[in-house]
């Protein structure tokens, strides 16, 4: 059931068999220079999210670059980045489950490995599976500072629950999960600098109560590739989570002019109709590349606009330029990466026309 | 990077691991029973669409209840088919590219194997393809009858077509591919009609005109879940390409009422976090089910709304109802099947609350 490499190291990029993920190696490189340059100034720290790249090789590269470690959405990435290597992963989210923690607890010995909770009855249920498993691990409170999703009331909810934590012989309290996720992709900047604001004011005032209390905080973690700056401006968040600046996608890309990060990643589509006049059809539809953000772009092809994606196809305007030949390959930015990323096996790295290195996507799928 | 099954075999439902792909055995069965009765009268075969389902274990229950064999749109689904024993596959669709020609020739000598094509020039490539291969395979020619995607235009364009593969030595023309995909999710009935009324019509000019040139179509083929009846009736398709009425999905199940078939798939989920009042949080985003057509329903849950797919959440709002418990199992209609079943390894087939058996998902994923 493993889908096999649709390249070789060597082969030019138009060999590569389609649809294939498609990774500049020259501007992933530069966007993990340029966070690790734009935050060294802060003080915070990166600890990037893995729930983009899903890969134990770009978690080394990450670390390499200063990272202190990554988070992980899901117990099936935990895994593949413990199995990889990576010493120290915090789940930036609910695990629910007796199945799914002991399956966390099993990695707690070959890696430091941290968790989230909003809910008392669930930190009894980490700390069973610790006891169980004869581990040890930091529990993290999860605070909704704005988006309403996860997490409990910033402040005496929230200290209530560090203090059930601490007092567990089988966890420890890790500091505060901060995530504003509804603030990453708001258009206008006075929008986000309005939310990431508040999300650090009442994040200031639960960690200074919960410091009141005798609890210090390890990590107080936020930040994604749309506000990371403000988080990291703050003073109150030591860690930044964001994931997507690695691959840059045509969603982030809108909301910043120019972007501080290049377009990395690309889905290679093959032109495989152009039988209706004006209309060329790719062999990347939806199950090749996510629309939930927004179409895909065709890369440094302005002429040609996507303009439907149906299960395996990809329906292209041919405005006012020369139409693509049939077995063409054509570079598409997806709109959404993560996702994007989740529909395949393999990156197929490729710098200067050519493919230098397969890199498996040890985590994707849907499996949690 | 293959993701261990989320269940066993007699486990209760309620154990399995989430996100998981739940078939509903009975429903499935039922399904399968449906069209089979419903087609009977008609003299249409079923050549069922595995995009649907990408199994190779699905395939042969449909083809013991009567289908002549299946639909794929891809090289990568003709592979796990054939490669499961599945004896006459056609690729309904474009196959562009040597390295794909390449292995789809490779099957044809394990199974029956047919292409589509809609242009010379690639009609002159399948050929290339067979005759280094050394096999001679079926090639029908795709018209453009209505969703102005792929295909040429009916008549002259298609006749002429067909003609260059019937003049190749290495090639035998197999027919009229003729599928109105735009039909198929229209609301109005009196729409669905119309469309299909046009579609047919051309098909039959175009296979008379055929016949005047001395060219017979072993398939004229078409018609998806949301149409087959109007095809079937037609007296001009041979063989229906339905698939999603094996699962059935929320948006096709809006358009008739009472649908003909019954939902038999579901996305399992786990409710991770109800922290914030009157919200639900399920650890199934739009990774693990698609929301192309929609969001997902919560099955028999009335007071549940599924209202906000994220990567990993599904947000629930509770509606007058009691809330659900922290780690409770709630089943989710899906908005669309083939992209859903795409996002997994495992079908987890489940009758009476307990797991029944454990299908390889064999050609999921992105690559083509």
């Amino acid at each position: 059931m493993l889908q096999p490499p649709p390249a070789e190291p060597g082969m030019r990029e138009e060999e590569v068999d389609t649809p294939a993920l498609i990774l500049d190696l020259d501007a992933f490189e530069a966007n993990l220079d340029a966070m690790a340059a734009l935050l060294a100034p802060t003080g915070a720290k990166l600890r990037a999210h893995a729930k983009t790249h899903k890969s134990a090789v770009i978690a080394k590269l990450q670390m390499a670059r200063g990272a202190v470690g990554q988070c992980v959405q899901k117990v099936a990435e935990a895994e593949a980045l413990a199995w990889g290597g990576i010493p120290d992963i915090l789940v930036s989210n609910q695990v629910v489950g007796a199945r799914k923690l002991n399956r966390l607890m099993a990695l707690a010995r070959i890696a430091n490995v941290a968790v989230c909770a909003d809910d008392a009855e669930q930190v009894a249920a980490i700390a069973a599976a610790a006891e169980a498993a004869g581990v040890r691990i930091p529990v993290l409170v999860e605070i909704d500072c704005g988006a309403a999703r996860c997490g409990v009331a910033p402040g005496p909810a929230a200290v209530a629950l560090a203090e059930a934590i601490a007092g567990s012989h089988h966890l420890r309290f890790g500091g505060l999960q901060s995530y504003q996720g509804s603030a990453q992709h708001k258009r206008a900047p006075e929008e986000r600098e309005a939310a990431i604001g508040h999300a650090a004011e009442v994040t200031r005032r639960t960690v200074e109560q919960l410091r009141q209390r005798g609890l210090d905080c390890p990590i107080v973690g936020g930040g994604g590739t749309g506000t990371f700056a403000l988080e990291a401006a703050s003073g109150v968040y030591t860690e930044i989570q964001a994931g997507s600046y690695t691959f840059m996608d045509a969603d982030y890309a809108r909301n910043q002019v120019p972007p501080p990060f290049r377009h990395s990643l690309f889905v290679l589509a093959t032109v495989m109709s152009r039988a209706i006049p004006g209309v060329a059809v790719v062999d990347a539809g939806h199950k090749a590349v996510s629309v939930d953000s927004g179409l895909p772009q065709v890369w440094q092809r302005p002429s040609l606009r996507y303009v439907g994606a149906s299960d395996e196809h990809g329906k292209l305007l041919v405005e006012d330029g020369e139409a693509p030949a049939l077995g063409e390959k054509l570079r598409l930015v997806p709109g959404h990466c993560d996702p994007t990323v989740d529909r395949y096996d393999w990156y197929v790295g490729v710098r200067g026309g050519r493919v230098e290195c397969l890199w498996p996507i040890a985590a994707r799928g849907g499996m949690a």
